[in-house]
């Protein structure tokens, strides 16, 4: 028996109407919904204590774990006493800081086409793409799914550290199976239909696609961070949008680790921790009219928890 | 053909004479010779930078890399940049700080006698010596040393993390024979021959045994830390001994992963740094003839290199 709202939108359905994803979620049409989402948790301990922190204003309210990472169980820790806090697992497959590395969750005799030849993962997202068997990738991040799971970690999403899993069709056809076997959503954005092909070919109907993601890049000075920002939050439209960050401290773990690597290094880490738990920036969302929404929201609707 | 020196040394052997360590590397028999050193390189980027600190007051003078631990590679170029400084291997078969957690560099199927439920080696010696198979052990450590050689460390020596190579007879015989086949000193003192019945029985009459070693132990207060060390400077002997040390600064790296664990703690380590870096410390080797010592120049002894 269907009740009298469930007829309705059948029947707005029928009329070709198609009901957008905020609409879904049970806002109006012209609701600006937006995800503040800190990745690479676990990475290091100064991303875990900067991200915390910024949790802890409730400005940003997302983030994912790299299960891989020595950081691991501390994150876990935190994520087990916060149960409410909305992580997800940033599936890894490269280890980018020169100085400081990490290799799977597998043996590493079962994962070969991942690692370098010096045994950890590849230094960078291309390289990992061009040479990773999708069998192994699919081992290796339902071990990780598997692992975090181990560690009492709830993932409400799934993401992939550094895009490597959405560098071709093969590695993103895996993470869309492995997410819907775990009834997971993952880090879909209309935006990349334009330059992503075979995205219609393998979404299904009940994929949920969020409509923007907004990251700023290493073109912005550290004197145009705030403006970046700014700009990009005044712009955003209707719809689901994500800010994608990346927050830690400007110590000297953080400035080691990244010495050799300016762009998502130590600075830029502490600038989006300095931005992203600002009164400016809760000004500008209420400002904006912008409601702040999490993955778990979007989980429940494409599973229907 | 001998000449005088040997032919000298030869009437006193049979003389029933026995040259001591001491002599053999060419110092009189009164001679204090120390090797001061810090152990647990390349396990945090707060233990490398304080003890790479240390090394440039010339004070401590060797040190022992975790070839495991994630913080390797930026060790690994120190070694290499540095290749006159007395790096050796600390073997590491326990990873001791709660939310911060390595393993092995073999997959993790060919040594699961050497890792706990979650995936990574046993937090203490005791737990990993109970449950480690000696094949995998032996395995494990030519595994870490291979590692260290593809990084271009050429290690002086080997000692065993937190102890655990000398938690039993087959374990210790399994550093020997590794140590011996690399021709690679170890770190073995005459007075564990009082507390270690089987010594005798594996020894070969050409590994080379220090006399002494030193190292604080919890129960030393914060406030007793100059003076313990102090005391035991002014008492050392002639004959080879070894200070044990353990640098590191206190800062918010070191605070979490030694959050739950004060003993050779973040604050433990600051301390060790200060004192090993100190002037007094400097004054006080002058003032008791202390002669500082490598274990390059007893891996020379021992091999004939």
């Amino acid at each position: 028996m269907m009740h009298a709202g469930q007829t309705a939108l059948s029947n707005r359905a029928v009329q070709g109407e198609k009901r957008t994803l905020v609409e879904r979620l049970g806002y109006s049409r012209d609701t600006k919904l937006l995800i503040v989402h800190a990745d690479d948790l676990g990475m290091a301990q100064s991303v875990n204590a900067g991200t915390i922190k910024a949790f802890e204003t409730g400005l940003v309210n997302s983030g994912s774990i790299m299960v891989p990472c020595p950081w691991l169980a501390e994150i876990a820790t935190y994520a087990r006493t916060h149960p409410q806090t909305d992580l997800g697992l940033h599936l890894t497959l490269t280890s980018e800081w020169t100085p400081y590395r990490w290799g799977p969750v597998l043996p590493t005799d079962r994962v070969s086409s991942l690692l370098d030849k010096t045994g950890y993962f590849y230094l960078t997202e291309s390289e990992a793409a061009s040479h990773a068997d999708p069998k192994q990738v699919e081992a290796e991040i339902r071990a990780q799914i598997d692992r975090a799971r181990s560690f009492g970690i709830q993932p409400t999403h799934l993401d992939s550290h550094m895009g490597t899993l959405y560098q071709n069709k093969a590695l993103f056809e895996t993470l869309l199976r492995v997410a819907r076997d775990h009834k997971l959503p993952t880090r879909i954005s209309k935006e990349w239909f334009a330059s992503t092909d075979y995205l219609p070919s393998i979404l299904k109907p009940e994929d949920i696609v969020i409509d923007r993601m907004i990251s700023i890049e290493p073109s912005v000075s550290p004197e145009g961070w705030e403006k970046f920002y700014t700009d990009a939050i005044k712009s955003i439209q209707p719809g689901v949008s994500e800010i994608i960050v990346h927050i830690a401290y400007d110590d000297a773990e953080m400035q080691a680790a990244t010495a050799d690597h300016p762009d998502w290094g130590a600075a830029w880490r502490q600038r989006d921790l300095q931005f992203f738990t600002s009164d400016k920036f809760r000004k500008l969302l209420q400002e904006n009219q912008i409601k702040l929404i999490t993955w778990r929201e979007i989980g429940k609707l494409q599973y229907g928890r």
